[in-house]
Formats: structure tokens, sequence, C-alpha cells
């Protein structure tokens, strides 16, 4: 096992109407920024149990509009806005676009160096003092509720950059599963497959000694195979939608990569084609992980065949590549860049450029080339 | 599942050479009390390391000869030591039973009721502030390291009692598997059935719908399944020793329990047995589960197969607590009341009094009476 240090302060506050709790945990002594995105927490009855928790509140600022893939463009306007309203606190009520956001406005108000940009270009070194924040989250996908990530995009640029801190966790999140119940199905089945992939980022390396993160792992997306499709079908059953939102949580509290080598290649890829072909985040990983677990088969097999033989009894690295893209599939994820049009020598040469600009390097052992992730790719037309 | 709120904010230092990692986390304004017990840290080297990391502190304060199932009265010295030298942060060094009695004397040090033993009469319900606190584990068991409860015992009254707080959990706690290269076997093996029982405290009720939980206690289950018997068969097996002591903390740091019902009957009739009869806690505990789980069978029934078919392939209940036994016996650990040369009508009657007088009811129901505990005795002579 490697050495490592694990810290998650983020209380989780679960279950049904449990929003009422934040009446007691959102501080009264500073305005408040109440940021969310398009508009759907006031048609399913969100906003206004946030509003009811926060009706004591002396001073609550909105900003709503946060996109999904959130801008930074977008992000600069709230803390412009929380800057003038000398805003102590942000409450993010949405899903992983709108926490991410939070994390992004909640750094860049205390940043005192030039261009905030510079907080996602450091990859979050650059912060050292941030607005407290808390969350509640109304669509299970990222983890972004209990972790200190946030993933920003810039229009300008089509740049899409990850940074973390630690004094990025959330004081506290909120996790009721109805406020799920209205999701499109699309979203749905998006946080299954993002759920996924994250665990398979810490999980689908090489042997570590780390028997018990392996469990855990295991633990969190067999959970997710049996829930995913029980939950798409029938969205207002409680109970899989429950396991199903902390699942999702689990899977990137940052507790079963601790002590364990991470990859996170898919992530990376699949970030590139979301700026430059915008599809959705869960999209791009379906289309990639596949390809990236193909083309490093060797290098991953132990694992690949351990995750086989737990979760569906399955015997070869094979198998458990194809028993994984069939259950995106089974959700309705497409897998191939085919699927949305995308010519796969195209995208290769313009994902190959860009990381050959930026020098990176990818995987758990840290040397795939741009090269290879080009190859990659080709083996996901 | 059931409606919960988690939130666990000790930072963990795991690994090989973390203890130098308190030097930048003990704060050096305030005098600081180091506890410790028999001086087990002087021999195997740990005091060293501790001090080396504390060289630079101003104020050490050093309190040795914490017992185990520490004493009310022992502790009520080094709080009277920490008042006098005022004290502002505790950092325990040790296992369980240190931690225990630090996590009594921080809360007990500010404590402005009458007598600090209401602490743990109230359940921990009267806590309103307390020190700070750290730790450096060196035998892995409790959890102590990672939760906010302690069990203490008073010498003139045999009793043994808990307390729980959330002002009662460590700010960090250092896990360097080396520490627990030089523990006696039967303190590992101790550490090994305390572990397992913790986390079926939390598990062996009845299904709630929460597959989540379930998967992650069976994979803490499992994993010292795997690695209890090989860390007893080869001390200095650091991977082993490593996944051991990462297990016993996440058997108990309130995680796998989040959102479930939970049982804790075996340790309150253990609790009770280590009073009257000075039996180590994990004794206490191998001897009473399986008596819980028999009289228990039919209420238990759904989780008992469960766990008998994931973890041994078995069928029934029955056969799931024949292979926990045998799992306790092959550790090396006695499971009978007669091992230890108890009458069990004796510790009955003791026990069913001592329930009857403080009117306690158990288990996941809240129903079990102090005559059922009685027979649950009775089933283990």
């Amino acid at each position: 096992m490697q050495n490592f240090s694990f810290r998650n302060p983020t209380e989780i506050l679960f279950g049904r109407g449990m929003i009422a709790a934040i009446a007691s945990r959102v501080p009264t002594a500073v305005p408040v920024l109440l940021l969310y995105g398009g508009g759907s927490i006031q048609r399913n009855g969100v906003y206004a149990q946030v509003k009811a928790a926060l009706a004591a509140h002396p001073a609550v600022v909105e900003f709503g509009g946060i996109e999904p893939n959130p801008l930074h463009e977008t992000c600069m306007k709230a803390v412009a806005l929380a800057r003038e309203k000398r805003v102590g606190f942000v409450l993010a009520v949405g899903g992983g676009s709108v926490l991410d956001a939070a994390k992004y406005i909640a750094a860049a108000v205390c940043y005192e160096g030039g261009d905030a940009w510079e907080i996602l270009t450091s990859g979050g070194a650059v912060v050292k003092r941030a607005l407290p924040l808390g969350t509640v989250l109304t669509l299970s996908a990222t983890g972004s509720e209990s972790n200190g990530n946030s993933v920003i995009s810039r229009q300008a640029t089509q740049e899409k950059l990850f940074f973390g801190s630690p004094l990025s966790f959330p004081v506290f999140s909120v996790l009721d599963p109805e406020t799920t119940y209205s999701l499109p199905q699309k979203q749905v089945r998006n946080g299954v497959v993002d759920a996924f992939v994250h665990v398979m980022e810490q999980y689908m390396t090489y042997p570590a000694a780390a028997p018990l993160q392996d469990r855990l792992a295991e633990g969190v997306v067999q959970t997710l195979l049996e829930v995913g499709p029980l939950t798409l079908a029938a969205p207002r059953d409680y109970d899989a939608r429950a396991s199903f939102m902390w699942a999702a949580t689990l899977a990137l509290n940052t507790l079963i990569g601790s002590g364990v080598p991470q990859d996170w290649t898919s992530h990376m890829i699949g970030h590139e084609l979301t700026a430059f072909y915008g599809l959705d985040h869960a999209e791009s990983l379906a289309v990639v992980l596949p390809g990236v677990w193909t083309h490093q088969i060797q290098r991953k097999e132990a694992k690949l065949v351990q995750l086989g033989q737990r979760l569906w009894g399955a015997s070869t690295a094979t198998a458990t590549i194809a028993r994984t893209e069939a259950f995106f599939r089974a959700l309705g994820m497409p897998t191939r860049l085919a699927e949305y049009d995308i010519k796969a020598a195209e995208a290769a040469a313009k994902v190959q450029k860009r990381f050959s600009d930026r020098g990176m390097l990818l995987g758990e052992h840290g040397d795939l080339t741009p090269a290879q992730a080009a190859e990659i790719l080709m083996l996901r037309a």
C-alpha cells in the first residue's frame, strides 16, 4: 500500500427533508450567495425548500444561470456580484456543474493574484483562501458534493481544466434523493456512467497490495451495476435513487483512491472531447474508457481479470472490457465516436496536438504519450 | 435507507515514517499533554520518533501509565496535571485504551459540571467543549483513531461505560503499520476480532435497502478474513499489517453504519464480562457474538444468509454462525465462557441484574430484554 493522507471534513446530510437542516448551518452574520443553474430547481420545488430554510437569513444574494460545463466567463460575473455584495458564504444548489462553479467562485473571490484563471492553470496550487461553501445536490454524478475538486471551461480558448484544493471541500452537502426524481433520464444515465468511471480511474491500474481499497471500489461499482438500471426504470424508487446517490458520492470522496495508484487517462482525454465537440462529460468517458483499457490491456490485465471475476464471473481481461461497454450501452449510452458523427482521426489529431503543446504524459505510470492518447481514440471510431 | 448525517473530520496520516508529520500539526502555542500507556512505546522506538517530531515544541507535558480498559481514576490524575500545566492539546500515543483515555481527559479538562464521570453517564451529552487531540496509533482494533467514541471503566464501581461526541474526533491520527510490528500476538488477534465485530454490529441486523453499505461492510470483513491470519503469521509483512490497520479504522469510523440499523448487543454484554471478569474486550466479543446471532437467528436470518453466501459460499444462517466462530478460533481466540472458568449461570444473573437496574433494552429493534441477555450468555457456557 502507498502512503497517504486522507481528510474529508464535509458533513453529509442525507435523506428526505434534509434541506431544512441548512437553516442552522448557513451563517447568518454574512451575506450568502445562492448559486444555481438553469431553473430546474424552480420547477421541482427545491428552490422553494431552500428559500424556506433561508427565510430567516437577512441577506441572500441570488445568481442563476450556471451552465453545464460551467464557464469561467459566467463565474466571473458571479465573482463580481459576490464582491459587490460582500458575500461571506456560497450555497450551491444543483448538480456537479453548479457545485464546481461554486468552488471556483469561492476561491476566485478571495484570489489576490491577477487573472483568476490561474487557479485552473495552477491546478489549485495558488488557492490560499476561499469562502466557505455548502451544497444542496440535485444530480448525482460528479462527487463534487464531497471533495475539493472542480472542473471549469473557458469559452474563449476552448479549454476545460481541473483544480483541487483542501479549501474547496464543502462544509456541508445535503443529499435528498427526492430532489432527483424529476431529472431527465439522460442525466441519470450520465450520472451512473460518470460514477462508474470515477471508481475505475482509482481502481483499474495494477495490483498495489491494497485489498481493502479493491473491495471498497468493487462494492461501489457493484452497487452501480445493480441500482443504476433500476433507478432509470423507476425514477421515484426512493431506495434505488438513494443508493445511487450515496454510491456516486463515495465514488469520488477520495476514500477509495487513498493508498493506491490512480489513472485518470479517460478523464483527461474525455475533457478534450467535451471541449472540442461538446459531448456531455459522461458521454466522453463512455467512449474513451474502453479504449484506454484495450490499449493498456497488458499493464492492466491483473486488475481487469480481478474485476471481471468478482463482478461478472468473467475470467479474461477482454471479457471485462466487453461487459463494461455492454453495461454502458444497456443504460442507453453510446460508446463510439461515430455515434456522435466525430471522425476518430480528426479527434485523435486534435487531442494529440493539445497534449503535446502542454507536454502532458498520462496514466498510472505517468508515461502515456500524446501519440498513445491518439491511438486510444483511433480504437473508438 | 435511513436518513443520516455523516461527518468525520479526522486527518489520517498513513504509512511508514508518517510520525514525523505531527511536527507541523501539533500546535506550539500551547502546552501539549503527551499521553501513553505502559511503556511499550519506549521499547519499540515510537516514543523516540514522537519526541523527535516534537523536538521544537516548547512545552511537552508527559503522562504515562494509562492501563488497558482505561480507568476513570487514572484519567483524573491526568486531568489534574493538564489543568495545572494549562495544557491546550492532547497527543495520545498508543492503542485504543490510550486514545479513549485521551478523549475523556480532553473533555474532562473542559468540563464545568461537578463529577466528570457525568460525561460517561450522559453518554457524552454533557460535553460542550473539549481540548483538541491528535493520535499516533500503535495497535489496530478499536477504531478510536477516527471516531468520537470512548469507553472508560471505573474501578470503584466495576462499571464500564461509553461516551461519544463530535468534539472528540481526533484532529489527526498517524497510522504507521511499522509501529505495530512488535505487538504481542494476543493483541493482534484481539484487534482482528474487535474490528470484525465492529463491522458486524453495524451489519448483522435486517435488510434496510442499503446495498452499498452492505457491500462496504462485507469488503471490510472479507479483508479481515484474508489479512488477519496473514498478519498473525508474519508480523513484519508490511502490506498485510497495513491492510489490517486500515480495515480496523474503517470498521468503526461511522461510514459503514450510516443509514442502516445497528445492533451493539454483543458490545453491551461484552462490556459487562470485562467489568465483572476482566476479559479482554475482544475476548468478550468472541464469546458473546455467536450467542447473540443464535438467539436472534430468525430476525437476523436474511443478513446471516447474505453474509454467508458472499463470504464463504455458505447458504444457511447456522453455517454463517459456525464459520464466524471457526474464524475466531482459527485466530487462537476462545469463544466459550468455560474457557475462562466462568460459570454461565452466574454471569447471566449478574448481567441480567445490571441491565435490569439500568432499565436497558438492547438490539437493533430496541426490545431485547435483560432476561434475553441472560439467555444469550447461557448459550455460551
